[in-house]
């Protein structure tokens, strides 16, 4: 769809312009400015501009984006236009507010398979959905079309998770255990770690304290 | 500490660098190669080296890097010498995982103080703190001395209460509502958004469909 390789720095970013797009269409915006929508994001107004190029022009000069426009190209490019099942792998905390999460279903992401290594849990239904041991994921994942999983494990168990998944089919994992996983060139990871999020403040509040 | 700008990105590598540390450390290793961590990380040797070389040198030529120093050096540069009170605003199914997560102490990070909007929950005792209004945040940052904020709130209310927090002194906000925060500049956000991590994947598995 992109005429030259995107960046992935880039392609973070159009996730920021497509949800900044969807707040400005909520707000009943019809057009939108390349500056306008960097000021919403903090980023200049020529970077926006650069990082559409890759997919031809949309906006007119003087003008601005017609925001629902821009949003339907964006949703194609992001691959928003299809549903994308996706498995959890985790029932604690954190799993069942991720399985609470509404914003998945909103933009076409749907839990549809939950797996636990505690034998406690296994067999338990949870929104509608039976919690399957671990060793199922090689059976269920390919069965349910899925690509996409969420990690949320303790650390230890989480690079074993991911190579069952991986080898099941998955393609795409989002991973809340604070681990960087091995895996290979096709297979695409987003790291959640509050613990590094918060590392990487905390550098600049105490640069700041240093050189008050 | 450094002794030229840091640009955000070579930062948040270190976090990442930090984390592998601490797992070599956890093994029993003494000393580590550039690329050795390199592999670990899927970063260059060379991009190790460079990135370090901000803060001076570390590794000996041939030898590598000891790993308990580097972890020294790493821990002081990112500012986890010191521990970090931080406030948790919204005690819902991912607030409950936040409170319940134990990294967050490992590293010198802990929740003092929470707070919720909901009236049926201010007033209780959750592992031993008590949830206050979000009116007492003018009152309570400034007296717990907290710089650091986790939010995870809905997002149409996450821009009041972020604006709330740093009138009272916050320096660094976790946002897990997804939206995108506007916030003075020697304000850090890091954004915790599940959504916009997909869609930053689902972009490649949707190029991929196109190409097979």
């Amino acid at each position: 769809m992109a005429q030259r390789p995107v960046p992935d720095v880039v392609v973070r970013r159009l996730t920021q312009y497509y949800r900044a797009l969807l707040s400005c269409r909520d707000r009943g915006l019809e057009v939108v400015s390349s500056q306008m929508l960097g000021e919403m994001l903090n980023v200049t107004a020529a970077q926006i501009r650069k990082d559409l190029s890759y997919f031809g022009g949309f906006g007119k000069q003087g003008i601005g984006y017609n925001v629902a426009n821009l949003l339907e190209h964006l949703k194609r490019i992001l691959g928003l236009t299809e549903t994308w099942p996706m498995a959890l792998i985790g029932i604690g905390n954190l799993g069942q507010a991720l399985l609470h999460y509404r914003g998945f279903a909103r933009e076409g992401f749907e839990i549809v398979a939950l797996f636990d290594s505690d034998p406690h849990k296994v067999g338990q239904i949870i929104t509608g959905l039976t919690v399957h041991a671990d060793q199922q994921i090689p059976q269920l994942i390919p069965q349910l079309e899925i690509k996409i999983a969420l990690l949320s494990i303790p650390t230890e168990k989480a690079q074993e998770a991911a190579d069952m998944l991986i080898q099941a089919g998955v393609q795409a994992i989002l991973n809340y255990a604070p681990v960087t996983l091995r895996v290979p060139e096709d297979v695409w990871v987003r790291q959640m770690d509050p613990l590094a999020a918060l590392e990487s403040m905390t550098f600049y509040l105490a640069a700041a304290k240093e050189t008050p």
